[in-house]
């Protein structure tokens, strides 16, 4: 693999630096977060739900943490060509046609590393939730937008509540995120 | 037709002020214009260029600067619940999928005005450059856009070459466009 | 007349993308919206009224959408030269020289398109409120501030009550203006 | 004086925090300092300009160090009502009707201060440069902007030359003042 | 001193521009306002209010205004090298590590100056408190917070209790300036 | 650990999505990424190496990329309470005052999960440089702000060659990393 095929996916992940999360944008939030932001957030929080989960004696086996982690830091990469599709344009869009253009834009981005295959293997893993890891990555995506959606409510932004209701209808995972959710829903202000 | 459906139509229009205009964004252009303020834009020149071109005589028949000022007040109005796809997506994208989202998209934000179809035939005379007024959109469309990226040069912006390439190769529909496009470029700071 | 002189007009036009909504801006509202895009979403607005307002069989003669929404593009056009003057500012400013001001500007903007002077009468029809397509323009100007102040109400911004108590005592033209208010007034999130 | 009327004062200067200097907006400037910006830049400036022009031995008699610190203060604080209008603006509207309406202004929002005559008054030296302690603040009014310019353009903006046209024409009443301008000059990128 | 020494200097003042108020920024306030419109803000508020105690009557010797407004000025310049340092960092950080970084700092940036010995006196007077006019931009420092405080609030900003706690257990010098502590507390919105 | 617990260290990692890069804020850079945005693209950068250089059959033991990517996702993250030091500002505070500070933030954002000594060490392996998954953060550091560095360039930025300069000198740890930046400089604007 050459310098600029890794330069190449360099500049893509510096790219989500300037891609805004469009759910915000489109309800008028005045301080949009980027993707890059939402996945750097996700990737702590990843971190600390595997170990978290590995101490609690909960699973029959323990999460493998640098899994989760690569997961997390690969789910969104796609948006750097694609950007964040609000969710209502999905009504508009066959859900499959995005998904498959994510699947093939991913790869387009990883192609020439020795473990590209590998590596849409695990983002297929969090697209399809087709692995413990995979799935703990889904959990932590919604608990992330919902950590800043209450940030932003804490900072005086309203309107936000069916992003709440939209997630009380989520199925978790881990119940330990399911717990952590209703714990973020406490502290809303009133 | 209900004030709330009207209210409806209103609130899509504003949410335009938000989005961005993903071109840029990808870019890294630091203050990125939102698609109500490309469509205004487009909405002055059109009307100046229908004037201009009703004046010069050149055509057949004259254009209905009414008709045409209506295309281009609607032809990216669906963004507003798409937002702006960046034409790099389009690689990964079935662009028949992107007319039929959008197609479907201005019909729903459409549909309480009285006169939804006639709008929505508009709207198509645009996407399909099937009528005058609808060519001129589209030519004001790409000119806008290269209005705007001269702005950006000329406040020190780098790196839009291939945006001037890209509109090199598009086919004008009226001279006095293609003409305008030449003295755009001759302005573009070395 | 030149491409010069059309490109200057097209300028004139982008420069309101940058252009603050100055009312917002002395709030304190954290976005302010661009002169260009209160615009755009009124020209939208000006569009569906103009067709409800036909299609409702309320009016002696229907109006003429095209005029109605040249009118709305060329309202504020004037401020791409001046900026947009706060209220406030006006109780230090003779009201007549700023209404001087703006017709001077709007005036030499369009000097040189071949209709120059019907832009400029439509442009009268807005100020003076002297035909139909005109105080539609007026309504829609009011109407759309509402929108806009309600979308950043929705979205957490407090301290804009005294937008409400002028538009209160703003006489409107058109009953289904004033409808279309006290819906929006409703939707305030209390 | 009650508190009331000193929180309004208080205001007002806060109020500057958000006003832009339109100077650098209409030029497309991607990041616009605001007023209260400028002035605080003036005001540490001028505090220097005195202490080195004391020192000189130039002068016949000594700078009020305190006296042009309150000028340069005081000298756009009418702006948190009026905005800032821009010099292009200046061409459509009567310059004595901007001067009385500052000078309006700054009596309205000053005038339940003991010292408001006073300050009213210093203010004038400004306006008028009825005073080598106005005379500096007019001086340190255009290097500061030449400052901020070349800070622009060093980060990379283009298209102000305009700017230094026209300070290039400026009569400036100190010679280290005038000395300071051509060392700015002699830093710009080429 | 060379124009050299003083063009340092202006950038200095001009960098303050840039510089957050962090506070601001880690409560996450989505406008969050310079040090230079603090410190400008600042310097209108101990100019009137030197000259409303000045007036009252209540002090044993007038203060000087023009001293305590170069103190104002002059207060934060070091952050022009250090940033500003968030209230929490200073649990992790020695203290007086802070202080002999910022008198550090301000020394190098002013030492030029012919009275560079006087003005870092006058920095001292406010660390240290330990003159009238120091105490005097003490107070305008907090009040100046709680004033941006209020605006931020009245924008609808929320999760700023904790300022508002802090300044409760701050020791005023002045009554004056306790008074309108208390009086912009009873404007917060409920 | 509690689920409080946990929610404090998602609110540290949320809050990087707000502090800005000063380095570039100083330089009057017109729009700064957040920490969070740098440390997301090291993220993936890291990722990225470790594939790279494990596939070059160049090191004697392999990288293990979990750890790698697991000391990327933590280098930062002290900043949550510090902000972000500016370069310069190192030369007046004690820089052993800074590792200390960063040192026992990072233990305090840690602390409470079950691996936070071991997430500590991690830690210092890139503060003190003393393993090769350390120093390939290390190096990814340099290399990510120097992406970024061209990215503004491309864009138009100008006046960041000092830090070129200063990574002119950094003593890369991998060659490839090496490789890397002279290619990324190659790319430079001229």
């Amino acid at each position: 693999m050459s310098t600029e095929q890794l330069l190449s996916l360099f500049f893509d992940a510096a790219t989500l630096k300037r891609v805004p999360r469009s759910g915000w944008l489109l309800r008028n939030v005045p301080q949009v977060e980027s993707v890059a932001d939402h996945s750097y957030s996700m990737a702590v929080m990843t971190l600390a739900l595997a170990d978290a989960l590995n101490a609690s004696g909960a699973l029959a086996e323990p999460l493998d943490a640098g899994r989760a982690l690569t997961i997390s830091v690969l789910h969104d990469l796609a948006e750097s060509r694609l950007t964040d599709l609000p969710g209502p344009a999905m009504r508009f869009l066959d859900p499959q046609a995005k998904s498959q253009a994510e699947s093939a834009a991913i790869a387009e981005i990883l192609r020439s590393l020795p473990s590209a295959e590998a590596f849409q293997a695990l983002w297929h893993e969090f697209e399809d939730a087709t692995s413990p890891e995979g799935r703990l990555v889904c959990d932590t995506d919604k608990l992330e937008m919902m950590v800043q959606c209450l940030r932003y409510e804490r900072a005086g932004v309203r309107g936000l509540d069916e992003f709440w209701a939209s997630v009380d209808r989520y199925q978790w995972h881990y119940s330990l995120c399911a717990e952590l959710y209703q714990a973020l829903k406490a502290l809303r202000p009133s």
